[in-house]
């Protein structure tokens, strides 16, 4: 890493990371000289993975895609964990069916808080961009395939996920 | 019914059933040979009203407006269930003021889990679009009148409702 | 046709008529008995090509659908030509970056003019609903191939269109 | 005040009062001849500050801004709070990124419950539109700056509110 | 009219005045103590109507309503005009299904130009929202039944309107 | 510049360049090693200044940014043009207030025409993001002052067109 390289944080809670995300990452990886994939532990949001999990679920899937990326897991602001990592840009992936209200209200705080990180929003493509985690879990959570939605891996874990909450 | 009959699903949680609910019912009725009113059971949504008195209510609302439809609760996915019915449509209101970009995703999940089965959105009439289920509960615990939003009869559950939280 | 027959509308400017019409058209058949395509004169919109054209190239890319559709071209009020040919129901195709507000307004014009006639929507499947015939000349006025958005027919018609613009 | 003078309320549940809801208030007096701030008890909705709490806070907030408005918190309808303050009019805060259609729907079932009280939408200014109290919460839940955002008064209330969590 | 009165402008193209109009000014008018309806010149826009005949068509509307009230016409700045008539209200009706962002983002330009001038959104009642002036017009051009959406002597007007326009 | 050097693409009409277009250009060029700043002909957009002056206009509004960006016109499909300057990205201010829907089609019209090349929209500012040419122009044309939204120079060619369109 040179002192001008450009980093680039991709935050998300990844609970659990689906073919949206990687969608986002890959061409993520494009915009800027390293990607960061930060796992927030969010401990408003009740997850159904706990963070190490989500963390390490995000580790296998970029394993395959040949890309600079590391992937950590942060609580605390965004912008003092992306200032932490020397990253110059928060990137956001945006549906055309997503909250964009919020999205944009939280890139005006980010600002507020620390100007000198930029939002960007990269549009989700087409075919990825309905896919959303809590669509994911609650199919799972009804025994159906979600095999057009998340990896083998990620789908194992959503197997054992509704073992454990079943009792089995 | 014959072989080539269209059979439609207007699911919902119908917690309670409103006069928004029962203008979409008369209006898909006219657009399908057979109307089933799916009354989702939704262990993820805390419901009011339990599943049995949600069909209920909705089986009384129905008899007075001479149509060929009927009741049926269902857990699951919505189009396994549409499925084992024989529908080919699911049918779903849209206010000018509702979650348009949840339907949209919700239709394109469905779509991709069985894309037999369509989805298709009646615009709410301007002088129900504005009532939610939400709201009348809101307003009946209040103690207020909620008349202009639900018959008679969903009124009085809503008292016994309101009664049996107040420990009377 | 019998009586109980349903006849449904899928009305447009068809200028040219697109992969994202033509997912409508097939998708709306399996909804009425018969349906009919109706290519609006639209004397307020100054179209690319005339209306008998836009006819027949509706005419043209249907032929090989297998449906049971007709296409006729008309002028005047929608909801009267839907009278007309006694259809009981209209139907639009809503992108998720459609033009919502205008498609719902419109919905509520012609209830206000013809209650008896109901307006539908079909979600546009996600990999044509970013086709729009105004993107689709441009391009084709810059010479560039819009294969992935029009048949190979509707292609010719639009490379002779620019020939005669350009005074070939 | 004498018989023809208007009096608006401008309702919330102000948990914190920001410089969002401040910017509304100050220009709100101008449309009025008597403001009256209505702080809601919200059974439904969990508050981190009670509405004791809420309401001193707000009076602390109006007190340097030297304008006629009265802070008086309510339970129950909102449109019956103001049938009882004799309002003619809610004011309620617009941001272009701000849940619009709630507020829409909000406006419609007020205006069936209560035809005389018309609610009014101002729109927030720009340098205070993206401000959310439950921004402003989580901020300074991790401990950070929220200067730019709320009062010196709502910050020391915020951090003793995080003390007793913190059981400190 | 004594110094502190409020006065207030809802200005509009009013080409031609409609239901929807007359609702707005009927409700706009309890909230100030006086209204001016603005009749703007819009050389930029190409009316049906001039300015003239649009302002004399309004002056009628009113009349039959017992409101206190002027039509005044105005070309340049709406916010010069504003404070030409020592206004301190613009008054804007608001559609659910209204170009939102445009309205939005004239109040911050008119802020900018003359911050002491507020604009105030008034919510459009569900039964006349969907009317707009370009729908009267065309369904008046193709000679049906406006009568739902404007009186008669505007139905009138449009009626002599068309006959101009095909030379009769 | 090296091969690997990330190029970026800010296209637009610029009809004329406003400060809302300043603080995109500065933001975006703390994202790429390069920034093309593409002035579109835009035939089919009938512009008040020419292609040659509104890149005169763009070029002089940027010489005191002391940022590394060049300000090429071009005409035909923007791809091509992204192509043929070796840019990997298209640069897209995005308002809250913006035609969300028109960019969002765009940018999956450019990714099925030339799939290598990425959009990313950078949210706004929320000063600047309600300045659009469209409001500039008119409020030039009435003669007012239009110097919160566009610079010196700006203000003067924009009095210079007035002068010639008013004869002078």
């Amino acid at each position: 890493m040179n002192i001008n390289d450009k980093i680039g944080i991709y935050p998300g809670t990844f609970d659990p990371i689906t073919f949206g995300h990687l969608d986002i990452i890959k061409r993520a990886c494009k915009l800027v000289d390293k990607l960061i994939i930060g796992v927030a532990e969010n401990v408003n949001k009740h997850t159904a993975f706990d963070t190490k999990l989500r963390t390490s679920m995000a580790e296998n899937e970029i394993k395959g895609l040949g890309i600079d990326a590391d992937v950590i897991s942060f609580n605390g602001l965004l912008v003092k964990f992306a200032k932490e990592q020397n990253a110059s840009v928060i990137i956001r992936g945006l549906r055309a069916v997503s909250d964009f209200d919020y999205e944009f209200q939280m890139s005006w705080v980010n600002y507020k808080l620390l100007p000198e990180i930029e939002t960007i929003f990269l549009p989700a493509s087409e075919d990825t961009q309905f896919i959303s985690s809590s669509f994911v879990k609650e199919i799972a959570r009804l025994g159906e395939d979600v095999s057009k939605f998340v990896s083998k891996g990620v789908q194992n874990e959503l197997i054992n996920l509704n073992r454990i909450k079943n009792g089995e």
